[in-house]
């Protein structure tokens, strides 16, 4: 099926891309809804130009800053964020000395197991999330979200939710704890309540996530996500407006 | 799994709707990729605000009008569009005099007999597409897009077109056919490139159809589909305007 996609296409290089996902979903890393989250993604990617937008820059070193700051940072997988990038997970955890946890929103055993296998097989040592008596619930979420590790989300001072749903990032900040997560939606209820979005797609941004991160910069963050926030719904607008002209 | 969306999620329509595509997959009628489309229009629906849109309203009456006025026009089916709405699909058929046709970008005899199965049980009484012997190919078209039902749209002189992409929409009009599409994406090739172009959900908007082509005007159509594809843009610019007032 995948070589059915002809090289004349113009949307060669995004269906490419796409058909990680769906490689992903043949691997037992994806869910169905996960293959429907990618194509909103794709979507807003669209709005933003493709491309790492300058408010995405400045949120990324706002992020790599918090993370290296941080006591007890924790990088939250799923399917989608495992299928996209398994190598810079791992990286942007032993760069900024994070833990990695699995915490789903469709959740089931035989996903759980093969995310974890492909981040093993990708170079990691402990992957937590997986042991039913270290977990725990956290309070505020009805999902299967809600289970998370005592040594991993349910400690930590810093989370790194990529992919989110909103009622996860409201927990946990009820939870007291700093989240940052990349959103290519800058409208979503993650966007609006954590305390760095990266507006960007994972494959560009983590990429530079772990760069800005090797600085180890021991400055002040100083970041307003709502500002940039609304930089980034700016950028969006005046992308349209250009493509309107051109209709 | 269908079970675990909690009430409480405040998109559970819309993860409700998500689920129609979700079985339409576990029934063979949608592509893998299909779940990603659905979600790229999922992301544009939000941004006109997931209701029909005054140019929407504009361009279904046009395309009720052409559809009247064609000799021979066809409505194009997919997997998405067969899981979304098959009953509206064999009632708009009805009331327009328009034949049904199954043409698959990811192409499979048995996604086709799976959809066509379901439009013969929802009342349909002959599918096109489904025959080899009167298969030919259009020109322009690398695909499996490009193999079409000699009775079907390739003699058609008006074909609806949903959920399409763009190779295919530029491949007909160069046919010299009139195209009516279903677009959410109101800056895609395929937006562009037809007479009349829908931005709409389909499940909303061929509701609309069917009930405006039951009025069989005999009005000369007048409409300008650069034009309302603009008016289109700048209705999701002042949606994203007034949604970061709120940020």
């Amino acid at each position: 099926m995948y070589m059915n996609i002809p090289k004349s296409h113009p949307r060669y290089l995004s269906l490419q891309i796409r058909e990680k996902l769906v490689s992903g979903f043949d691997n037992n890393l994806v869910a169905k809804e996960g293959l429907l989250a990618h194509g909103r993604g794709e979507a807003f990617d669209y709005l933003i130009g493709e491309k790492t937008t300058k408010s995405a820059k400045d949120a990324i070193k706002a992020a790599s800053i918090m993370l290296n700051q941080a006591e007890n940072s924790v990088i939250s997988v799923n399917g989608n964020f495992v299928a996209l990038c398994p190598k810079e997970i791992i990286q942007l955890a032993k760069i900024t000395n994070s833990k990695i946890e699995v915490n789903l929103f469709y959740s089931s055993e035989k996903r759980k197991k093969a995310i974890s296998n492909i981040l093993k097989k990708s170079g990691a040592k402990e992957i937590l999330g997986m042991n039913k008596k270290q977990s725990t619930k956290l309070k505020g979420i009805d999902s299967a979200r809600r289970i998370v590790d005592k040594n991993g989300i349910f400690s930590a001072d810093v989370v790194l939710v990529p992919l989110e749903d909103g009622d996860r990032t409201i927990a946990l900040k009820k939870a007291k704890k700093k989240i940052i997560t990349f959103d290519l939606n800058p409208l979503s209820r993650t966007a609006q309540t954590a305390d760095v979005t990266i507006v960007d797609n994972v494959t560009r941004a983590m990429k530079l996530l772990i760069s800005e991160s090797k600085k180890q910069s021991k400055k002040q963050i100083s970041f307003d996500n709502k500002k940039n926030l609304k930089i980034t719904i700016l950028e969006i607008q005046k992308n349209l407006k250009r493509r309107a002209k051109n209709v």
